[in-house]
């Protein structure tokens, strides 16, 4: 593995700078996940126990804050964009009928199927509320588009269903609207919400959408190593759920015609082909497929660097081409 | 049943007044059904298949309309009022199951509950994204909110499943978040979007709930009845499905103390309730429940056409009164 020698960029480290912002974000995600339905409330609870890396509302706050915090609004936004990301994952672990997330069961397992989908429902229809509500419509706009081109990945998801061939321009139109947009989509806000960096709302939302891919492209890869599982889910999800990912449509290429074959009739032959997982895992490594995705997310991150390299706007310049390292950094 | 004398109001009636928008409404529906992803475009096709009645959209452009046609803005947000509703059937077969849906299979039957989850996401996040887009954002803060609403009327009625003893009160609040909540929706945004009716959108907004209730109350009722396949929908699906509604929460509280007791008995006997069909038809019938239904369905039709009894402007007075009565009418 290339990773040697390089920095790991901690979250927490970009975390502290915005210290206060993320209490205050605390405080609007607990605020939106209560409801009078006392249902409703038992799952928001469940769900609150669950916390995540705050990775998106991180990028948002750290581009919009200014003086000694962020822009007022910024705040609750960047709560939405959170509260939205949990919404995606909550409807994913139904489609993947996933039994757990961040340790705890999930909301189809604990629930059933209806209640994971109609609480999805639930806190997509509540950040779009409440955004309106607010009058924040810019944020509306792009949260709705967000949203929309999430749900085309997730049926392309389902079409490229254990599609060994998947091209890699397949695989990056996915993973761009299924993860990229909503990234993209917290830093084009952020700098919309920074009176000095509207006008380079552009360049922030490009850089989103390469840390993006580049942050699919190293959980993709984290799901091809063994020793790693520090993201809480097992290891070989991916495969066993029918994704494709960037790992394995590497190797596929860099595999002899002859292997790819074999590899294909194991497949239609196995009774299921989840079960061939320590054998395309052993194929992935042999043909340096997660070699190969690294060289992509590293790629991706310098594109991310390069697309704010001209805001003249300091710190965000230098902070958010440190927090596109951190997702490298993941890898170590 | 008192329905005799009353003169049934065909829906066809009401539309001829708004032709050529309606004309355009299916354009804009069609347009809104449109994907670059063959799968979404595969089930969108199917969708339109089914058409239903356009009772949402109709009214809304019933109130929009002044001079020769409604408002340029009223088709578009008719047409996404349409598609909302068309959202919420997709996920609310998902959630009972459902195998058809107006004649054709459902979604979640034809392409799996997953595909039927997504696609529901891709309605709602398209008509978010393209109000927003198109600059509409006082209908995309009544839309939001609700289809927020909808969403916890949706998590109400699985906590409320084969609850015997559901008040009236919550099975009111249920129908009100569920289907007055949209309909109440339409009515406000056509008098937002006419000039001379925008001071009288709260009219109409009370107007379009107290019709959303006697809608829900007469669908409710067309479940208990034998005779009646009009839907499309197999008489008794609510009580199998587990949905308490008014013609059964009425039968049973003017039930004798012990025929109330010998149901529950035999529900909570019973391999599958479902099968209590015919005893529950029997038992809704012989205490009057349908009778006492139409009642209250006949009271908010009243209620409805008083809330816009002082609005001064015609032909939408008239007009909306007589769209009132065919809420009864579906009855004859």
């Amino acid at each position: 593995m290339p990773l040697a020698g390089e920095d790991r960029v901690k979250l927490q480290s970009l975390q502290e700078w915005i210290a206060l912002d993320l209490t205050a974000l605390e405080a609007e995600v607990d605020r939106l996940l209560q409801s009078d339905d006392p249902m409703v409330q038992e799952i928001c609870d469940h769900l609150a126990k669950g916390k995540g890396k705050r990775f998106r509302p991180t990028l948002l706050m750290l581009t919009a804050k200014h003086g000694s915090q962020s822009e007022p609004d910024a705040v609750f936004v960047a709560a939405c964009i959170e509260i939205v990301h949990l919404a995606t994952l909550v409807h994913d672990d139904f489609i993947d009928s996933a039994e757990t997330r961040r340790g705890n069961a999930t909301v189809n397992v604990k629930w059933g199927p209806a209640a994971a989908l109609i609480m999805g429902d639930w806190l997509y229809s509540k950040v779009f509320a409440l955004l309106c509500a607010r009058g924040l419509f810019d944020a509306m706009r792009i949260v709705g588009m967000t949203t929309h081109q999430m749900s085309v990945a997730e049926m392309m998801q389902l079409e490229f269903h254990r599609k060994l061939d998947l091209s890699e321009e397949d695989y990056l139109t996915v993973i761009q609207r299924k993860t990229g947009s909503l990234i993209e989509a917290s830093c084009e806000l952020g700098a919309r919400l920074h009176p000095d960096l509207q006008a380079h709302a552009p360049a922030f939302a490009e850089y989103g959408r390469k840390v993006g891919l580049a942050f699919q492209i190293t959980d993709d890869i984290l799901d091809y190593r063994g020793e790693d599982q520090r993201l809480g889910k097992p290891v070989g999800g991916d495969w066993r759920e029918g994704r494709i990912t960037l790992p394995f449509i590497a190797a596929r290429r860099n595999a002899p015609r002859q292997e790819q074959l074999e590899l294909e009739r194991a497949v239609q032959l196995a009774d299921d082909p989840a079960d061939l997982w320590s054998d395309v895992h052993a194929f992935v490594q042999k043909h340096r497929g997660v070699e190969f995705a690294y060289e992509r997310a590293h790629h991706y991150v310098e594109l991310a660097r390069q697309a704010i390299s001209g805001v003249p706007v300091n710190p965000q310049q230098q902070i958010l081409s440190t927090a596109a390292e951190y997702v490298l950094g993941r890898l170590h």
